[in-house]
C-alpha cells in the first residue's frame, strides 16, 4: 500500500501520530490530548460502569463488568508514556509541574495504578472480588489525583 | 463502599457518568467528549502503531501489534452509543448533522468498521495478514469519514 493510498484510505492524519517511537516524536498537545483521551475512556469504564456496579448504581452484569475491566487494564498501560519531557506545556491540562521535576515517583504511582487495573478483568467474573478490587484501584487513583492532578 | 468513601478514592468525578445506562443521562458534552477519545486512542493504535507497520514505517513486533489490535477492537465497539440523541450539540466537534437525520445509515457503516476492527487481533500475529486487514479495516475509516465527518 503506497502513501497515496494510505492517504485516500482516510488514515493521513492518524498516521502523522507515531506513539512511542523513534521515528516520529509526537508534539506535546498531541501527546497531552492522547493521554487526556486515555484518562477518559478510563474514567467512564472506571468510574461509570465498575464503581457504579460496585455501588450498587448499577446491576451486575458479568459480561459488561468483565469488558469494561479488560478496558481499563488495557488502557492503564498507555498513558504514562505520555508524560514525557516537554509535554508538561502545549496544551490545557490538569497535570502537576511536580510530574515533571520528579518522574520517577511519578511513574512509582503509576505503577501502583497499573499493577491493581491489571487485576481487574479476574475480580470482575464475581461481584465481591469486583467491589474489592474496585476499592483497591480506586486508592491508587486517588493517590496520584491527590498528588499530581491540579484542582 | 458507602458514598463518601466513593468520593475520598477519587472516583466522584468518574461516577457522575454512568455511560449507556438508565440511571443518568450523560450530558452531551461528555458524550462527544467521549466518543473523540475513543477515536484518538484509536486513531493513535490503528493509524500510529499499526498502519505505520503496515507501511513498513515501523517495525513489525508481533506482541506490539497484537496489543495495538485488540485495543482497537475493543476500542470500536465503545463510541457509536455516544452518538444518541442530542449528541449533535453542546461541544465542538466534526460530525455530520446527517448521523442525527438517518442513524441507521450511519450505523450500518459503524457495523461494517467494528466488523473489520475485530478481524486486527487475529490478522496481526503476521505481518502480511496484519498488512491486508489494516488496509481493509482503513477503507472502512474512509468510508465512513467522508459521509459523515466534516473537514
Amino acid at each position: 500500500m503506497n502513501s497515496s493510498a494510505w492517504k485516500a484510505a482516510g488514515c493521513g492524519v492518524a498516521l502523522a501520530i507515531v506513539a512511542g517511537s523513534a521515528f516520529a516524536a509526537p508534539k506535546p498537545e498531541d501527546e497531552i490530548r492522547y493521554r487526556q483521551s486515555v484518562f477518559n475512556v478510563i474514567g467512564r469504564n472506571f468510574g461509570g460502569v465498575l464503581g457504579a456496579i460496585a455501588k450498587g448504581e448499577r446491576p451486575y452484569d458479568q459480561a459488561e463488568a468483565v469488558k469494561a475491566a479488560k478496558l481499563v487494564a488495557d488502557l492503564s498501560t498507555l498513558p504514562f508514556a505520555s508524560f514525557g519531557p516537554g509535554t508538561d506545556a502545549g496544551a490545557s491540562h490538569k497535570s502537576s509541574p511536580k510530574i515533571w521535576e520528579d518522574p520517577a515517583k511519578f511513574q512509582s504511582l503509576a505503577d501502583k495504578f497499573q499493577l491493581e487495573a491489571a487485576k481487574l478483568p479476574a475480580a470482575a467474573a464475581d461481584l465481591a472480588t469486583l467491589k474489592a478490587q474496585v476499592a483497591e484501584t480506586g486508592k491508587t487513583c486517588k493517590g496520584c489525583h491527590d498528588e499530581y492532578r491540579l484542582k
